[in-house]
């Protein structure tokens, strides 16, 4: 009679009802801590019918504050605040309805771990290492397909899925440890059902799983805790603004308002990230920015709807805690509604006062960019929270100066001088993460038409002035896209990742005498970096370039680095006259570069196109 | 024997000698005023073996606090203290010596003009007409060569004089204030006693005396008294960082360290004027900047001298009291030592709290503009006195603009959006000087390529958008530079400023017909602006351009007007559903552009081309 019951429940109402008990879909955060400075936290329950009923818990400590419904009963909203005393440990939550069966359901509350709160984020200390993990190491075969996804396994298409995963990574932590690198940006790794296009991760269908095809929570928290061991701070890629079109709530929105132009027509932004500081912008270029969607594949979320802010933010924190970060990267941070931000990344920063977040405003005029970062006082009184962004004005100049005919008035090194002299607009330009490429834009090398003298001269003005680096997978070895720009081209499959691979970075096996020696130069550099303090936290000095030669020097009062740049093919006498405010007429130094050591007086001889990193200590 | 004597000492000093006394041969400022708000005045004294002087001045209110020496005898410098109560009138300073005859030498204080230091400068609700005075016209022959100086008549030469002076602008001002301008900024006027390339004005050689080429200072008071007469305000071109090299002190220099580098091997200025604001900048480049010289012709004055200080800002004062100056625009404004700068500034704008003063930082990053304006809080502390600059970015970005091919993203009328978008990093934008050229860049016409439309659709942007217009001569008949950019052929002669020529803008005789329509569509637009309140004061609301077309909205409680670019070259129908925040459903206008009236409602359809300006009253 019960299982005829069941039966009959099931037929009407899908797999909602399990033993006559209203089944619960989403019961999300799926667990919490205790001990968070933030005592309330907001339960999202999906459950058919759900809002008819009501929530109980006996646990002490733990009390229920307040329960909000919406115009989906099938929705409700918890807001539970959790005394500062409360214990970690298990305790059900009881749905009660008069007249029908209640139900309960399980939930945690965990300790932190040690000094979560106090976790350090990544900085100017760092050098990171970014991933696109569909395209860097397979490492498990048996997750290359998974039956309940569309989009399996397909190497042979540049938008499909190749295989890459979190267990390929982990493989390879001592190989990206080896190279001297301590911090790892991976794209997103959680759950993108979607149909097609799925490998970026940038449409994401449950902001609380692993996409299965990369493995499973537990595996994410496995290589953060493989990386800690290696000294690799892990940053993980998160999207506030959008989710995949086949995420699970859009079958069922929560909300009347959950996504922006909902049950309207498709409207697309206008991209004009400019109208949210402009003096003179109009409401419908600044609505249409925020509210527009980002490609019609990836629906807007309204974060001006209370009860999404707050799950948006308690996702990020989850992960904090359950990965053990170290960072965010956040994707398209001037589209989610600015005001969200501001208190999203406040809450997140209050949580953890030393984490780090960098946002990702795609723009190459340094004003707009520096208006996103905190610190910075804004004449529209905009106060953000984010204590770091992409810095795609100097990456634009750097490979503008690198291509540029030193011989043009402001061409060449000046474009990179004048780009850091205007550093006066930003708050804080020390905390900007500084990048010769990265997944969205073609491949360093290739930006620099397979120039080696200029790759290295490239990246060693990355590796010692003013921000943290950023290398993406492949660039130590020259990896380029020389077919096209097109985004599955540029985010190639590292050489070795697949087995039977005949080419192996990782084995240095199959590669060219030159991505070898890049390697050497990236892995020189950026190991010898690791214990630069002046590079890490001291000061900069620059001088105009002149005749292709761009010196500068970080400085601290133990240590001294002098770069030069030489970008001549010919050899360059560089007189130091001009340096004497900052140089000893006499010293001793090591090339890092050349690893030679050196004693300098009046003039250095520079080689043809190459750069010189000398450590000079008094 | 008195006579021997004097001829004795004349063959020993020169001319420096009369009649057994020292001749005085400077004694600046000539005149001082009484009633201004700072009352003490320092007087430069240059005259054989002055320093062994002492003055004595014996007039009610005026005191004679110190006198300085400097390493060079030849000088006094006199700080006078003339209290609030002393009467305009005539004294003797009379200067004594033990053991030789005393000196003496007139003075006067006169009565300042009514107002004067209420006078309002330039501002929003002008348009300003800007000459380059040796090629507007020639209104008086006689002074077209002048015995004592070298460079005369020379109009077969781009770089030489061509005659043009003060009189043939007093006789044509009938015909700037006919257009519409109500202001006049008029390269310097001041002698220029220069071997050749003099006609520029920018080597002064004399800061107290007008060219004898253009008139003199008398001359100078009456163009400003005619220009006021017609509401023209006039505003004086002046140059505070060097000055030419045949100034009368280059050969007996009042001090050691007069000018920069002096004694020294020629040092050319860097130009790297971003070092100025750059936080890693290095005193190597910081110092080339400011006192390396702009050109062998031009020392570089060494304004942290606090007597040349004192005589450059003495000297500006001097002029706006007798030529009764509206305005100042200073040449080359991060040249100098930026303390002085704004020292200068700030003590003219003392004496007179409604002037204005625009300043030249030919840079087109905006930030560095920004950072020269009263009102800027910047991150070095720098705190600027100067209310206006020249807006090169806003310039660069109208040509950039309308040359631009509108297909691709970002260019065409977007980069002129998001440079208006960009204003948050001015304290007041407003206030900025924009123009289509001037005398240093390729005429307007001739960086549009003879572009007809682009020329319309330019000048509706710069005479409704923010800021305040300037006009350079000749542009209102489409005036061109085919030939070259040399300067010389930027500044060419006006039709009709020359007796004989066969063309005349002034008699527009000999005009082509689309040279009428130009001069037709300007004097249209200027003259309506000055009667355009939302323009001059008003708020300004901007659209993110669409398919080639660009809408602006200037508006104030009264006034609305709707500014429409369109700059495809086929008809467009505008839809005006996207403007309903601004925008009545249904609204009367008048097309300022075409003068017809129009009744509005959901679409307007625009002319291939063509700029409207819907002056709309509710």
């Amino acid at each position: 009679m019960k299982n005829i019951f069941t039966l009959v429940l099931f037929l009407m109402f899908g797999q909602t009802y399990v033993n006559g008990q209203a089944r619960i879909q989403h019961l999300e955060p799926m667990n919490w801590w205790v001990g968070m400075k933030n005592s309330n936290l907001q339960l999202l329950v999906h459950a058919s019918g759900i809002s008819d009923y009501q929530p109980k818990i006996d646990y002490k400590g733990v009390r229920i504050e307040k329960t909000h419904k919406t115009v989906n009963p099938n929705y409700l909203f918890i807001d539970l605040v959790i005394s500062p005393q409360t214990k970690a440990g298990e305790f059900q939550i009881v749905f009660e309805s008069r007249g029908k069966p209640s139900i309960t359901h399980p939930y945690s509350l965990r300790d932190r771990k040690q000094k979560s709160a106090e976790r350090t984020g990544f900085n100017t200390s760092d050098v990171i290492y970014m991933i696109t993990p569909d395209r860097f190491a397979n490492g498990d075969s048996t997750n290359d397909s998974v039956k309940s996804l569309v989009d399996g396994l397909n190497r042979g298409n540049i938008n499909g899925r190749h295989g890459g995963d979190i267990a390929g990574i982990i493989n390879h932590l001592d190989y990206i440890g080896g190279l001297g690198m301590t911090a790892l940006w991976i794209n997103p790794l959680l759950e993108n059902a979607q149909p097609r296009d799925s490998y970026h991760g940038y449409a994401i269908t449950d902001f609380y799983k692993t996409d299965p095809r990369f493995g499973n929570n537990a595996d994410y928290v496995r290589l953060s805790e493989e990386a800690k061991k290696r000294n690799i701070k892990l940053i993980a890629d998160m999207v506030l603004n959008h989710c995949g079109s086949e995420h699970w709530w859009m079958k069922d929105l929560p909300d009347s308002n959950w996504v922006n132009y909902q049950n309207k027509p498709l409207t697309i932004t206008n991209h004009r990230r400019e109208s949210l500081h402009d003096p003179y912008a109009s409401d419908y270029d600044r609505t249409l920015q925020s509210d527009g969607w980002f490609v019609p594949t990836m629906p807007d979320l309204n974060q001006r709807n209370p009860f999404l802010a707050k799950y948006l933010t308690q996702n990020s924190i989850w992960w904090i805690e359950s990965a053990d970060l170290s960072g965010i990267r956040m994707d398209t941070y001037p589209y989610p509604d600015k005001d969200f931000s501001a208190k999203w990344s406040g809450e997140v920063m209050r949580e953890y006062p030393d984490f780090n977040i960098v946002g990702e405003e795609w723009s190459l005029n340094p004003s707009l960019v520096a208006n996103w970062q905190r610190g910075k006082v804004n004449q529209n009184g905009y106060q953000s929270n984010l204590k770091s962004l992409m810095d795609f004005p100097l990456n634009n100049a750097l490979i503008e100066a690198l291509n540029a005919d030193e011989k043009i008035w402001n061409r060449g090194w000046t474009m990179l001088y004048q780009t850091l002299a205007n550093d006066f607009v930003f708050a804080h330009p020390d905390n900007l993460v500084i990048f010769p490429d990265n997944h969205d834009m073609s491949r360093f090398y290739t930006q620099l038409h397979s120039d080696f003298s200029k790759f290295r001269l490239g990246l060693a003005f990355l590796l010692t002035t003013r921000g943290i680096p950023q290398i993406y997978y492949g660039t130590e070895i020259l990896m380029s896209n020389p077919k096209s720009d097109a985004h599955g081209e540029i985010r190639g499959d590292m050489p070795g990742g697949w087995p039977g691979d005949s080419r192996d970075v990782f084995k240095e096996k199959g590669l060219t005498v030159q991505e070898m020696e890049a390697k050497q130069f990236v892995q020189n550099l950026v190991r010898w970096r690791k214990g630069a303090a002046a590079v890490h936290w001291g000061k900069l000095k620059q001088f105009a370039p002149e005749n292709g030669v761009y010196v500068f020097f970080r400085y601290d009062d133990k240590q001294k680095v002098m770069v030069i740049l030489n970008k001549n093919t010919t050899a360059y006498t560089l007189e130091l006259g001009k340096f004497k405010e900052i140089l000893a007429p006499v010293f001793n130094a090591r090339d890092i570069v050349s690893q030679k050591t050196l004693q300098v007086k009046d003039r250095i001889v520079l080689e043809p196109g190459q750069p010189m990193i000398l450590d000079i200590n008094p």
